[in-house]
């Protein structure tokens, strides 16, 4: 289905949305997988974090988000944001007659998929957890599941200083792996877009505190999977051009990046969630 | 000069705004040194933080929020905020028929007042650091003197989270003043309303690495001095009343709590931030 409730359309681009940057790090990850989509972000720069803010609110938000994507003429939405992905997805679903794919649902299957023990753990930030979303969704995999949710103020700020390395993002990484260990978990997932910058010291000392065969689940390369199949299966994904065939290139699909403000780091911050340069963005108003 | 143009009313509350909860420490300063004054607290939590945003986006909010103030019939309004105080006051100013104070210039008086070498260091937001509005109000105050502005951005998270001793705050502490100590300042300004609550680990820290006389000047305490001096001056200071001087209650003075949006945790972060019991908030819509 497409916003005007025709056939769907294949080169349509793809709509990628957060409350900031963060949600690059899944622009990333849906590069990585879909390399010929394009895709259209918004990161609502202007009143980013959503995470401490209330669901009206929030809900509020994303309905505003969305309604600049569908302008665009995506073919299905992404939310990137873990907080609108635990409040509001179903509401947006209603709304809009798009699919609408949230992060935290296959983030809650691929970690139902890998445990052994039954018990999983989720780092995301205070509002996230408190909204018990992953432990509806991991519920919802499996009642045998025990979820064990811990809120990681900190790794916001490190993986948005680039501080991903060394004495402090290790303690912090061990403090709040610390009662998932004594849990007894054997999955953690990563339920904030920040936290894959952040992977190797939380996947390093995870083994240390757990076990080497612990599983540390990113949840952007998780959405880009399931996006990815998602297109397959409902024959949406975009043809390859005869032209980049030919020619051999990496990849066709192109970004087009929109903020409600511009941050005074834009460039800096959004090269680092997005891994290369991430060109201009254009501001607009909500 | 009041809202409506009038006389000043002596009884009338002081207004105080601040993106985010964080302004309370002001509240709590104001308190101290003021204790019969009935103080108007609005905190934007809808659209917290104000420091990542650009001029045009926070000015409007400050507009909305002193609007919302004078809609209450304050005498006087305090910026808690350092992102707004360091791209608003003059608009307020001319927009508000009301006297307005903000954070940075009495902040930077009284550094000014304080150094020895002319060198003042400045721990801050990103925006606020960026902004170089405490660059600019020190120049204001002595040609002779030199800023060195260092953004902290760890210090909100472990504020909020009350994570205030221990090595995560004293290895943060050590970086952030470490370009401080290098450039030989005998004065830091915390220029942010979280970083009261890591005052001691910053001081520790700062007479561990620059000197035993340096001076640490916590920006609430500093407004508040300055705020109460400017009632007096001008005969705006509440008249303690006759009922309070006959029972000898250490102080009259009410606070009355508003909030944008109620954040999950409103009634910890607040109490972390006032120093006691908040009382309930009431939500507006800006």
């Amino acid at each position: 289905m497409s916003a005007a409730g025709g056939s769907p359309r294949r080169d349509a681009p793809l709509g990628v949305f957060d409350s900031g940057l963060g949600g690059l790090t899944v622009v990333r990850a849906l590069r990585a997988a879909l390399p010929d989509e394009d895709i259209v972000y918004l990161g609502d720069t202007a009143r980013v974090p959503y995470g401490t803010k209330g669901a009206g609110t929030v809900t509020r938000y994303a309905l505003g988000c969305a309604g600049h994507l569908v302008s665009k003429g995506v073919k299905a939405i992404v939310i990137a944001c873990n907080t609108v992905s635990a409040v509001a997805p179903e509401r947006l679903r209603v709304e809009l007659d798009l699919p609408v794919l949230g992060v935290i649902e296959p983030g809650a299957r691929a970690a139902a998929a890998a445990t052994r023990v039954f018990k999983v753990g989720v780092l995301a930030t205070a509002g996230t957890i408190a909204s018990g979303a992953y432990t509806r969704a991991l519920a919802a995999c499996s009642t045998r599941i025990e979820a064990y949710g811990q809120a990681a103020p900190l790794f916001v700020p490190l993986a948005e200083e680039g501080w991903t390395e060394g004495e402090v993002p290790t303690l912090a990484a061990r403090r709040y792996l610390e009662p998932l260990a004594k849990a007894g978990v054997d999955v953690v997932i990563l339920g904030c877009t920040h936290y894959p910058l952040l992977f190797d010291v939380i996947e390093r000392e995870a083994k240390a505190m757990i076990g080497p065969n612990v599983t540390i689940l990113d949840s952007a390369s998780v959405v880009a999977r399931e996006v990815a199949s998602f297109l397959r299966e409902r024959d949406l994904l975009r043809e390859r051009g005869a032209e980049a065939e030919r020619d051999d290139v990496a990849r066709t699909g192109r970004t087009h990046l929109f903020v409600t403000d511009v941050p005074k780091t834009f460039e800096e911050t959004a090269a680092r969630f997005l891994g290369e340069h991430a060109g201009a963005a254009e501001q607009i108003d909500l």
